[in-house]
């Protein structure tokens, strides 16, 4: 026992390191949804790479895929513990609105209390928090506490298109006793929390075509069907007054939580004032009748436009019928939702409702299944334990309303549960302009992991 | 009698002169709308008074305004004979989608029978085919045959709003017998009409604003309103079932045709099927109930979507939930539709619907009143019989969709008549991609200009 005090010791006396070892990280622009920025994505995997050896892990490889590499390192030499597969990833969003962000999104700035930088929660501070805390033990420790397998996957803000591909031919490779996922968070400073569930995505681009070319809407507006507008009236029928969406059988199989889940989600004490304040206070709060807001985004599925473009978007006015338009869509879906049967339901739903006058195409760019994680597995009461230690407080339970791909993947590829144990907070940004890292959290973080892997080690002693 | 005949010779004679000079004047990327193009803008005007010199013009002057300058010149030595006002824009519309043109736009290329180029046919062709039918007439005739002024105006496509200004401080400048209006179309070359109606236009961008900023749509989704999905809701409420527009009042002030007048616009040979075809195309036409295509782009008003921009629009998969979203929209209006009138119409609209869970701005761009010409005038006479003997055929009369803002003003402020007689066919592509002119009608025009002025000094013999 007396190692783990050394081993908080020595993250303290390090905490430096560690920031600067993030600051690097940030720095690189990794952004998988961008062609442009594909030697940046090489460039944060050999990065991440050099880190594991720094940190005496073996077997480390990039091993490509259809898309980005995947980082893999390993350190299997405790004999009679556990093996924990640990899950990150080092891609991040894109950074635009641009124009938004108060310092450039890849010169990470310290102000106050944070680190802001495009990928500095979600989720390069959880890596370096996580081999912070591997750093110490290995330095101030007796070594690492238990086996340690490191998958760090480059597509999850695309969706992972290629990591089931991976994990189906990396079986043997990835074999271990638990998953711990970094790519979480805890809510809230205050009231920390463990993710159990995640809602599932199926994301969609939806074009509505017209006219070959954009035309001039003195000629012809009134006698041409205006893609534009078609495009906004299918979106507009995709809800119902009362907030639901109004895809056919989009309900289906959703399940009803039981009383005693929905007393703990209303329980919490991240409320709606908050979730309103953390979502930039728009003027009210909005969504499906029936539900409370912490219900309607953790327990129940929505839709989204996440983007829209069509015809002349510059300043100033150009009198143009555009020849086609374009919505980025997507749906959050919780259990038992099948992204499959999610996709037949809305192309009935543009079957039946786009009028003859357009055609219409729709491109299925992301898909992963919800999920939800068994509470007592002993991953997860390591995490309880640690958050508890270090935070002075039992976390409570919470269902995110994020999408996690590989945690759906690996259960039921590999058959083995996952721990979510990440310390973003609500009010990050993430996605967003001015992603920022709370440095406090990030700390308590490594000294969290740090306890959690001893924790874990005990446990199976 | 023997001068037109002259004039006619030497037009032919020196087809080439003409058209090098419009493709000088086409290479000028004149758009009026984006600030970078303002020292093209001067370019334009610059080039246009040079020109205007060699035609032996005089009092010729670049006029400033609040926005791009009108460029003015006349000639005024022919005693007891009228003046004409001839009335061009030199601005042109943006070029995008740039991708979709099959040579630059400002490096103008002939393929096969036409002129490819930004502004060929809106409406630089138009601005050369009268400089070089009064070319003709200084070369070869004993001078110009009547009086001339000209004012070319540098905003006509951003909905001209510095025009009326101009006008106002303007009045005895550009006091004159009747007003010629280069910036219109014959439509069909086999069957060419003139345009005697003009549609008015209300031009819009609406802003709808939820999240100060861009949310990650897995935590918010479902219970923040998605601005991108009120305003597809906001735009799909604006028209009914049956194709009409929905806006409160929206149709209160307009006037129903003549049962003689419908007649006349259902009989052009300008008909559904060619302008499917014109339109580039779509599956099929679509207007409001009750009415034909002819009757939708001519007698009746309609509302298009001519821009939408939310969130992310770039290639893949981001997960925002868009802190904001834009539509650029806009109307056609017709007799005795009036723009104040409709703007109110709509803040009301928007003031009834959206809902308060966003906030939302409506921001007025441009507008113009609708306007119908006397079939009568001397101007119009002059026009019907010059087209008649060049294209051997008897013009139709026809109302265009489009709008131009200046024959109202002059109608109003300087009470006189105007009419429309300007080179464009239905096909030309203005405002889209790949706008082109055909070069014979090009040459007819100048031709017909040269007539024009021709009957229009006889006229008043």
């Amino acid at each position: 026992m007396t190692a783990i005090r050394d081993v908080v010791s020595y993250i303290n006396a390090h905490k430096n390191k560690s920031l600067e070892r993030l600051i690097d990280l940030c720095e690189i622009p990794s952004i998988s949804t961008l062609p442009d920025h594909e030697s940046d994505m090489r460039q944060a995997a050999e990065w991440l790479a050099n880190e594991m050896q720094s940190l005496g892990m073996e077997s480390i490889k990039i091993i490509p895929t259809d898309g980005h590499p995947v980082v893999y390192g390993d350190y299997l030499n405790i004999e009679d513990r556990p093996t924990v597969l640990i899950y990150g990833h080092y891609d991040v969003q894109p950074a635009d609105p641009i124009e938004e962000w108060s310092s450039s999104p890849f010169v990470p700035t310290i102000r106050g209390d944070n680190l802001y930088a495009r990928g500095a929660s979600d989720m390069k501070g959880q890596i370096m928090g996580v081999f912070s805390a591997l750093d110490a033990w290995k330095n101030a420790g007796d070594g690492f506490p238990l086996n340690i397998k490191i998958i760090l996957e480059g597509e999850e803000e695309i969706g992972s298109p290629n990591l089931a591909g991976f994990v189906e031919s990396n079986r043997d490779l990835l074999y271990c006793d638990l998953c711990m996922n970094a790519d979480s968070s805890i809510g809230n400073v205050d009231y920390p929390a463990i993710v159990y569930g995640l809602r599932g995505l199926a994301y969609y681009e939806l074009w509505v075509y017209g006219p070959e070319t954009d035309l001039h809407s003195g000629m012809f507006g009134g006698a041409v069907h205006n893609p534009a507008i078609v495009l906004c009236e299918l979106i507009a029928g995709m809800h119902e007054a009362d907030g639901k969406v109004g895809l056919p059988l989009f309900y289906e199989n959703v399940e009803e939580i039981s009383e005693e889940e929905r007393l703990e989600i209303n329980q919490l004490t991240y409320d709606d004032q908050e979730l309103l304040s953390s979502a930039g206070n728009p003027p009210s709060l909005f969504g499906e009748f029936g539900y409370s807001a912490m219900e309607r985004v953790s327990v129940r599925p929505s839709l989204d436009v996440n983007g829209l473009y069509s015809g002349f978007i510059g300043s100033g006015s150009k009198t143009v019928l555009p020849s086609k338009a374009m919505a980025k869509l997507s749906m959050r879906l919780v259990p038992h939702q099948k992204p499959a049967e999610i996709s037949d339901s809305l192309r009935k739903y543009l079957s039946d409702n786009a009028p003859d006058t357009v055609r219409w195409e729709l491109k299925e760019l992301a898909h992963a299944s919800p999920v939800v994680v068994n509470r007592e597995s002993i991953g997860v009461r390591a995490a309880v334990d640690a958050i508890e230690y270090v935070f002075g407080v039992k976390p409570s339970f919470m269902r995110s309303g994020g999408t996690v791909p590989v945690v759906g993947m690996l259960s039921d590829m590999l058959e083995i549960e996952t721990v979510m144990l990440g310390f973003a907070l609500n009010d990050d940004g993430i996605h967003g302009p001015n992603e920022k890292l709370h440095l406090e959290t990030f700390h308590n973080g490594v000294e969290s992991y740090a306890h959690f892997f001893n924790n874990l080690a005990k446990s199976s002693n």
